[in-house]
């Protein structure tokens, strides 16, 4: 008689699924799709019935209201995707053609794009391990040796350009080490925008990401915790820099009763009413959703604890995640074997996939000035995320 | 006894309101609603309960579909808005920083600022105060007196700097001389860009605005004929710059099935599906809406003619128009009227407006080179454009 393989016998890629497996349903899992439970339905009705589903009405007020409650930032400003988000925060934050932008290695295109878009230069720096974020001891270090306070700002003595602001990312919800970049932000005279694309509803030290900065920059794609079907916001503590970016997404033009003039190279950047209304109704369940994820975090926890050198990476120290994106931790020592499980998992319809191509190893920005990145390339072999969606848990 | 005051006893916008009202219900007009009676709420509805709201889905591929259909393009390209639509359409078209593009001084000011995106300067030129649209006799004046043809394209004698595309825009849908266009694009070797912004369902001799030039663009703003709340598409009878286009604006991600290689720096540009839900249902609809804007500017035009120096724009000879915003043309000698007749017109619940400030007339854009503008500095005192939603014949 044949025995069972136990799974500690089977080979690494099958002990992976067969993990995730006893987590999940069967059937195919992407990696994370949204969940439309609550009023969507009803409020997107309602929009198209009021006729209001473009640039203004009520719902974009509300959303962006209700966002700003949620966050306890004092101004939200929805905007048509994160990507502009990022891009508008940066030209607030004084990011001008010709600047340095210090920017993760590792984080999705859209946090260079923004930069790139501004005329300016990202530069690249290396992330902890422990929070998958910026590494302000590692960053402290580098801008030791490249970096000189002039009245002017801070210059990068290599490139001879000024370094402007910095723009770390809470990579897959978890909160990076916020107030050790601060430190930073005051000794060289930068601006703080944060990245907070894929971490609403994840908390450093009880207070949201994205509040700590000048300005920080949230996601309502597809794939994030809510969605709007494309949107994202800038949250900000200065009621006169909302009233700016809100102007400048704006076309820039000037309120009157009839007169076209606009005061500045604007943008066509609003967030439509119709998009609003879903991210209305998607607000609502955002408790429910991260309580859920919360739930799958620890399920996973669970069950991979019985395979070694393979872990669930938790939110840090003093930190609450929203667990966005459920990430699979390999030990270095067994890296070699990420193709495989990537292979193994989406051939049985579990989607899996590794972290993004490193920035500097993009040939696009291949040329730009960078610090020595050994934690994140070690990451990046490492790194494999799993079916994270709200409703699995 | 009092006798009733006849029309053309009155002051002119006593007049003006008299002859809207004579055409318009009751109550208060806007200058353009959209106007949801197909199957917006359906399939809208069904777009959010397949969850696929966001980047990819149907109604995105179906819209794309229905739209290079009905305007005879081989391709469109859906994207978030018509200015992000024209700053691609520019940049696949060559357009590169330093570069010069010819634009109309008469327009909204995304056609300027998508010119300005992408580090080019926009070079204003005039219109014909019978298309309201670039005027390609001027053109060749101004052409002849500045314009060197040089083996790398086009050369401004007078800046030094590459004239790299025109665009022309068909204001408010009337089509401009694209034909006259045409040629001088090929005399001096030009890309020619069209701003069909407010043309859809607009014909130039039979041929649909949008298609003659390299690549043309759309938008679905909410004020558009019709809309998908924000919006805009891409238009070309070339295949592989639509795949580019497509590319681009998925942030230049290649297609691989978990790796994240981007191979130029991209925009986060697509239209969600949720939105381009809202387009189809709004597509079928746009024979309705053009034959309502017809009959619109039939009555328009009837009532109208009982005033002196006061006519309603109609289509160019040869062309169809879609009639998108209703102008009434003030003669030159009562053009110091203009403020009067908004005034009083918006006063009383009918919402008018004049045409955009010319460009060259914004502080952003005043350093730009332009050629004698004296067409379109005549048509600014003259165009009030009156309330034209398809939901009013």
């Amino acid at each position: 008689m044949q025995q069972a393989t136990s799974v500690t016998e089977m080979n690494l890629d099958k002990q992976i699924v067969a993990s995730l497996r006893s987590v999940l349903s069967r059937g195919a899992h992407p990696l994370h799709e949204p969940c439309f439970q609550g009023n969507e339905q009803c409020y997107v009705h309602e929009c198209i019935a009021s006729t209001f589903v473009s640039s203004t009405g009520y719902y974009v007020d509300e959303f962006e209201r209700r966002l700003a409650e949620f966050t306890g930032a004092r101004r939200a400003v929805a905007l048509v995707n994160g990507t502009a988000a990022l891009q508008i925060a940066l030209k607030l934050a004084g990011v001008e053609q010709g600047d340095e932008v210090l920017v993760p290695a590792l984080t999705f295109v859209a946090t260079a794009n923004a930069v790139h878009y501004l005329g300016a230069t990202p530069h690249f720096v290396d992330s902890s391990s422990e929070t998958l974020g910026l590494d302000p001891n590692a960053l402290a270090d580098w801008l030791k040796s490249i970096a000189e306070r002039t009245p002017n700002g801070t210059r990068n003595r290599r490139t001879g350009r000024r370094i402007r602001a910095i723009v770390p990312m809470h990579t897959f919800g978890h909160p990076c080490d916020i107030e050790g970049l601060l430190a930073l932000t005051t000794d060289y005279r930068l601006q703080l925008v944060e990245d907070a694309s894929e971490s609403l509803g994840s908390y450093y030290h009880g207070r949201h990401t994205g509040t700590f900065g000048l300005l920080g920059t949230v996601s309502f794609n597809g794939n994030k915790i809510i969605t709007t079907g494309g949107g994202g916001a800038i949250l900000t503590n200065d009621e006169p820099l909302a009233d700016q970016a809100k102007h400048l997404i704006t076309t820039a033009k000037k309120q009157h009763r009839w007169e076209y003039i606009h005061d500045d190279v604007g943008y066509n950047f609003r967030m439509p009413n119709l998009n609003a209304a879903l991210g209305c109704a998607q607000l609502e369940q955002l408790p429910d959703f991260l309580a859920s994820k919360r739930l799958l975090a620890e399920r996973y926890t669970q069950v991979f604890a019985g395979i070694p050198r393979v872990r669930i990476m938790i939110e840090p120290p003093g930190c609450r995640s929203n667990y966005w994106l459920q990430t699979l931790l390999l030990d270095e020592s067994i890296a070699d074997q990420r193709n495989t499980i990537l292979e193994t998992t989406n051939n049985v319809g579990l989607m899996t996939r590794p972290a993004w191509t490193l920035m500097h190893r993009l040939s696009i920005y291949r040329q730009c000035p960078r610090a020595p990145l050994p934690s994140v390339e070690s990451l990046s072999r490492r790194i494999i995320n799993i079916p994270s969606s709200a409703g699995l848990a």
